[in-house]
């Protein structure tokens, strides 16, 4: 399926210079959204993942239908003060400025295997930030979904190690 | 399925006296998060819904698996800065404040079919704005789904004409 004719582009968003790739119309499209979840869901299928993890709010949009789709939970990972319970949280720089990302302790079990997702690839902050936190609770990264990469941020460069599916590139 | 021995009680959050509803844990759990959504998607089969629709963050991880599971669109419904372009706005008071919801504009055609999904009903602050957003822009609210109602809180006493469905009930 051509995915990117139901991305739309927005230009100078959050700010000029930047083209802003708004997954939003995907979304609405029930068949087109369906299908790139079955591809990213296909790419994890043979990797015996143990748990999903997607940093808020896009990560959701992304992984929690793979979680229905595979039949296997998702452990969101969230801002300061969203999570009710004792929390992890890691401090990490994005590209608008700092932020930090939480998780909840137990939500990870040493040895699990871990399917991180989110809808964008960039410069790879935030998955960093996401990887750290999932390994720092004991889980293995056995694989990590975007719908989408911008590859002249080269954010793929950090994450060297891991195996890295995307469903379109820009 | 018993749902609620999914879900964990935390007492005194996010104030002293409210014991907070965590469904986190309930969506670690593969099989009994997918039964949930199976069962919120089977109140919306026969409805013809168009789009589903739901407010950030957990309206996500609701609305989102349903969506997949029933193959139609789903809409984000968010707060003020997150949305690239052109929204409607409504603002609504909360439990613990004020805040505005947002929605793309051309994400609801007029005479479209839409199920509103959330995680919890407690006041029905929300979930009346998200109706008033959805309604601004021409759509038929055919039913609202959520994971979790706080009957004591009496929020479906707003939603009086809509059709609800709740899971579990507190």
């Amino acid at each position: 399926m051509d995915y990117k004719k139901y991305i739309t582009e927005v230009k100078d968003y959050p700010k000029e210079g930047i083209s802003f790739k708004d997954i939003t119309t995907l979304m609405e499209d029930g068949k087109a959204y369906k299908a790139a979840i079955d591809e990213m869901a296909d790419f994890a299928k043979n990797k015996e993942v143990d748990v999903i993890v997607g940093p808020e709010a896009r990560g959701f949009v992304v992984g929690c239908p793979i979680s229905y789709a595979l039949e296997v939970g998702f452990v969101p990972v969230r801002k300061a003060g969203k999570l009710p319970r004792e929390v992890l949280r890691v401090d990490y720089g994005l590209e608008y400025g700092k932020d930090s990302l939480n998780i909840h302790v137990d939500s990870i079990k040493k040895g699990q295997k871990v399917l991180i997702t989110d809808d964008l690839l960039a410069t790879g902050g935030t998955i960093e930030a996401t990887i750290k936190i999932v390994e720092e609770l004991g889980g293995i990264v056995v694989g990590i979904a975007f719908m989408i990469e911008l590859t002249y941020l080269d954010g793929r460069n950090k994450l060297g190690k891991y195996d890295v599916f995307t469903l379109m590139s820009y």
